[in-house]
């Protein structure tokens, strides 16, 4: 591993601005540096969503009736086969879908990006991708940057289908940014970078998580005597392109804020993508660090407690949702 | 990180075998070790594979058309949004899907397993998703256990959902079983591992893959003078339950035959997915010490090398790929 090997690289190409650049002035135009997660659990939707599910529904229908009508013409007029209905995968991918987009309609004032996580519209099967592809495209009209929460990381061949997946144009997500895992060395990263780099989109490579079993492997000690993820955090800065930000950014667990300073030291142009705020125990005060480079240089991502803000502050969850995703953008705006 | 501190899940229901169990009963009934990858490249299908679009696009119309129904009963009635087609999106769908029912028809005889790469779908928006559902169900009509190929790791809550979109019954893809990455840990693994373990399903983790960025991580050296992969192998034998042969697999990259032997003697229950035959420049005689517990602990995946065997071989492409994975199978079964 070389410095600077990553950047052999060719360049974005001249029309298209580079990932650091954009969400730096987008986080400058929204004033905000907070990311909405969309991570929809069947068993806990809004309520009130319901008002939207004929919308949803309607989204849903139209992406169906024209891939229906284009899949009739194919098969040449002849009769399709008998249908056996299964209503209750499509209501619950509508159901989920008009949840998403109440909560990117009450958090989007207060947010740069929304960051849909994969998995919970991947259980639904495929009209869960369907809903996916809404709640992406609902998000870009709502001036948000879409980081897909995919986690990827494979053998370069595949790396390259992900990345035409996630971040190409459609039948891809278009996808502004995706999250990817970089265990499989810098081989399997460089289709996805590469990929999205020439859609001016970016990468956020996991270097250290904030789940508890994240010791489990990222913190193990390596024979220079320092920790995998610090090893991890090097690779990610070598890998990023741009000033003052790079496109390659990190995921840096928000519940071990001590190692803040390290990871910026280790990654000074790195967007820090900073989960873990609310429902999983970090408090945005301790985050100062991750911002010294610039206001965009530091994500703050929640969830669940915008989602479900309401269940500790009461009331309405799409204005308990605003509330907190505000709050959270006050308190990080001042931090930086 | 305790020894054996993986075992304390609940094993499977009475009424499901373990995957290990399946797994060994599946290579002996149908004497193959072999795992044929599906990971249809749209620009590499197989000529004559267009014979069976048409099939190919009754099977999408079929579920299309059944959601297509489902979804106008649940907008009560009103009327569709003007469609806006997009016949290449789902043509594109239709002609992978052809291909891979007939790789799946020409290779299921030399085999025990189907390797759908979830990469090749996902790039085709929701009509791969469509196709792939399908790819699914033809493995198993086709007597073969079906792993899924995601690579997949993330926080628990999100890594239940993985579980439910791969080994879940519908909408879920009913995978036998999945390929997961374990750089974040146990707790990332365990909801994975136990969503699957419910249901009978196996997860193959990766501990040291083929790919040669692999040697940037999976091979760095640790305080302890060993490499990361053996830690991931040690966690790997943990985690797994059942004898003699375990449910939880490794990933083993078979370009690096020298390190089987250690991986064997770290990893005494588990079932090894040796991928790197052929395209990637492995060699199934070197593979052996694998097989040591038995056949089913070293299953031999090849990709490219069955579905583009006519490249080398000559001739039609289901021939050679019929061939190509019998002389796979021949090779493996008499090294066991």
């Amino acid at each position: 591993m070389t410095e600077g090997g990553g950047r052999a690289a060719s360049p974005p190409p001249p029309d298209v601005a580079p990932f650091g650049e954009r969400l730096a002035a987008a986080v400058e135009a929204r004033r905000s540096q907070v990311v909405v997660g969309v991570d929809p659990d069947p068993a806990r939707l809004w309520p009130a969503a319901s008002e939207r599910a004929a919308e949803a529904r309607a989204l849903l229908v139209s992406s169906l009736t024209a891939t229906d009508h284009a899949a009739r013409d194919l098969a040449g007029g002849s009769p399709p086969a008998p249908p056996t209905p299964d209503p209750a995968r499509f209501e619950t991918a509508a159901a989920v879908l008009a949840h998403s987009l109440a909560l990117i309609d009450a958090a989007a004032p207060a947010c740069v990006a929304a960051k849909p996580q994969l998995a919970f519209f991947e259980q639904l099967g495929f009209p869960g991708w369907l809903a996916l592809e809404q709640v992406c495209a609902q998000a870009r009209a709502a001036g948000l940057l879409v980081i897909a929460d995919a986690k990827r990381g494979d053998v370069p061949s595949t790396a390259a289908a992900y990345s035409r997946a996630l971040t190409g144009p459609s039948p891809g997500l278009a996808a502004d940014a995706i999250t990817a895992n970089p265990l499989m060395g810098r081989d399997a990263l460089e289709p996805l970078i590469a990929g999205g780099r020439a859609r001016g989109a970016g990468a956020f490579l996991l270097v250290r998580t904030s789940n508890p079993g994240a010791a489990d492997v990222l913190d193990l000690e390596l024979a220079d005597g320092r920790p995998l993820w610090e090893r991890l955090a090097r690779m990610t800065a070598e890998l990023g392109q741009g000033e003052p930000l790079a496109d390659i950014g990190a995921v840096t667990g928000a519940t071990a804020p001590e190692h803040l300073a390290r990871m910026r030291e280790l990654m000074p142009r790195t967007p820090f993508l900073l989960p873990g705020i609310g429902a999983q125990g970090g408090d945005v005060a301790a985050l100062a660090p991750a911002f010294s480079p610039g206001r965009a240089a530091g994500l703050v991502t929640a969830s669940r407690s915008i989602a479900n803000a309401a269940e500790a502050r009461g009331g309405d969850p799409a204005d308990a949702a605003r509330a907190e995703a505000e709050r959270l953008r006050e308190t990080a705006w001042n931090l930086a």
